[in-house]
């Protein structure tokens, strides 16, 4: 049996960690965590390493390296969507395990002290906030989230208790940055791109930046026999040419992803003009730049759109997330790694926040993605072959093996 | 006191039979509409016409012209919306009824028998169905529809026979086309057309024809952080790029007003590329045939924009109501008559349908548009001046006392 068949295995056997239902649904803090921590304990404990969970129920396996080396973290969550996949977080810290595994059966050591996390919630879905584990360890986690009920009133501080964390030593957790080599990151992609260029893996460029905008054309309502064509200042015709040039202007570019998920309309009836249409545009970039300058000519042609037709056109920025980029020191132990295989490594964005997001503000950062089939996620059918986790795990044991990560 | 003077004094006094609330609320076979049958007698017996209520509950005030001479209808409704304004159908009546005041006080006579007709239910507000009065004129009522129910389960031939009415006698009611001449009407434009051409009054080319589609671009939803743009089928943008395009080719056009009033997306996240877009395609005209090749070419465009995108486009077409011609002659003596006061008449179709669009399966039809504020109706702001309706008033006495209406 492989290594990426052994990953496969253990992921099947994990899933069974699930509320019941479609798919996989873990979420923090519950007996499915519970019971998946226990499945992750033993993958650590094979690969030799000491096994704690810390205040903030992140469970850590620990190899020591050579006396007065840093340590180099790898890590995921182990929490799932409602309904969703067997891979999305928890094959990270599969995969990590499994690489330490190896190098130990093959009788070799890393060349650092490394540490295997696994997170308990970055998905937010029980609480109104979300990668715990990782804030704690930047210094940036906010007591106050603390308060912050599920729908049954728990706390996340009294769920986080009744686990076996302790909220009154997360702030001790906090890592000295002197101490840290970096994260890794292994994930899934979660979209076509490797599966459409044929790769198996794929280096991360960055972890985009995210602004929401809320958009309201405002027009005048009118009766939809009555009114001729030229008369009209119809607020769905107007957002209609400004969805369909944003859309075809983030095309041009290489690094924009703009996308309107809702629209909606009032007076909202078969036969009345639209006098308003209100929706969001996201714009994503791994360049903050690029997106602030998309979204100020988006800005522009709005009001331009909406200045020819006689309308108004409101654009307010209701959310922003800055670009995370990842190191490049270690992304090129990633390339270096992933290329032993023969073939030039594929680097892509990352549309999506992971832990590694939170992770960057205490060290250096680095992600490896994995082809996911027809880039479906958040699924119970989310699926990556056996033979791409093996060739995700000879890239993580070069890196471990290596003096790539600073050493 | 002119004659518009009357009328605005009147439509203000019949306003107050209306349920509480702003404007007016009167709907078919209630107290109000006892209350406003109770004016429109005065009305009628103040111009000298012989009245009775019809088994259809439409007031009728007959004037007998000469021996064996043909009669012309000229009537509306009295019913409103809810909440609706003060001319909308009840000024058509109270004009008639003063035009043939006006003539007896001149001491003149109309040149042919004539009977003003004040039609119970236009607006369809209380059941399901609309136009009882001139259908059963024009023999096209489906008696069917006597059993629809109200809100409070009340059927229409129940609230019709407790009204005085009698649903026995309804099909007795048809009339033989040939002793009728025509149909007139008198009616708010219920758009901006005349007000933004300085016209009081304005002569009908044709009631549009309607017709509803439903339309579907279904694409493939993904994240939006993870799908590069080349990648995406997003239902949303081809149907943004469909919705304007739409309005841009009927605006090419003279004859066509297409409207798309709603619209919705799936899954309707705003990080999730649409994966379905559905809204409704309204298009009018006075052209069936223009009508048709419009939404041909619509047909053919949806196609197109998906076929080039990679997703697919229904169009179910979900009702069709043909278009009705006004007649020439009857429509030429209205033109005459409105050229009376020197300029041109204009000339306009009506987006909405009207009792004439019923009454033309009976007889032709013509009908006389006056201008109102803002081209607003449906609403307690609805206006017209005494002043334009003196001018309706006028066209309406020539009509009448001229050879006109094809004596």
């Amino acid at each position: 049996m492989t290594f990426g068949e052994i990953a496969q295995r253990r992921l099947h056997e994990i899933a069974a960690c699930s509320q019941a239902g479609d798919g996989v649904t873990r979420l923090p803090f519950t007996p499915e965590h519970r019971a998946a921590l226990d499945q992750i304990r033993g993958w650590m404990e094979a690969a030799g390493l000491q096994v704690h969970m810390d205040a903030a129920a992140t469970l850590i396996g620990r190899y020591a390296g050579p006396e007065g080396s840093k340590t180099l973290l790898i890590g995921s969550h182990q929490d799932s969507v409602p309904g969703g996949g067997r891979y999305d977080g928890i094959m990270g810290i599969a995969l990590a395990c499994l690489a330490l595994e190896k190098i130990r059966r093959d009788g070799h050591a890393p060349a650092c002290s490394v540490e295997v996390l696994a997170f308990a919630d970055e998905e937010g879905v029980r609480f109104p906030t979300a990668l715990l584990g990782p804030r704690v360890l930047a210094g940036t986690f906010d007591a106050a989230a603390l308060a912050l009920p599920d729908r049954d009133g728990v706390t996340l501080g009294a769920a986080l208790a009744g686990f076996g964390g302790d909220p009154a030593r997360l702030e001790a957790l906090r890592r000295d940055p002197s101490d840290v080599l970096g994260y890794l990151e292994v994930h899934i992609e979660q979209g076509p791109v490797l599966e459409r260029r044929g790769a198996a893996v794929g280096v991360v460029t960055g972890i985009c930046g995210i602004e929401r905008n809320a958009i309201r054309f405002a027009g005048e309502t009118g009766h939809a026999g009555t009114v001729p064509m030229a008369d009209r200042r119809d607020a769905l015709v107007a957002a209609s040419r400004f969805i369909a040039a944003v859309s075809e202007q983030a095309g041009q570019t290489n690094s924009i992803r703009a996308t309107v998920g809702s629209i909606s309309v009032h007076p909202d009836a078969v036969n009345a003009i639209p006098d308003r249409a209100d929706f969001p545009l996201e714009v994503r970039s791994v360049s903050d730049q690029a997106r602030q300058g998309f979204t100020e000519e988006m800005r522009a042609l709005g009001n331009r759109i909406a200045g020819d037709a006689g309308l108004s056109f409101e654009m307010t920025r209701t959310y922003v997330q800055p670009a995370v980029s990842c190191d490049p020191e270690l992304s090129a132990a990633l390339v270096a790694a992933v290329e032993q295989g023969g073939a030039a490594a594929v680097t892509l964005p990352s549309g999506a926040t992971h832990d590694a997001s939170a992770m960057s503000d205490l060290c250096p950062i680095a992600m490896l993605f994995l082809r996911c089939r027809g880039g479906l996620s958040h699924h119970p059918d989310e699926y990556a072959s056996a033979a791409d986790m093996g060739a995700a795990l000879d890239a993580l044991v070069h890196v471990l093996m290596s003096s790539g990560p600073g050493q």
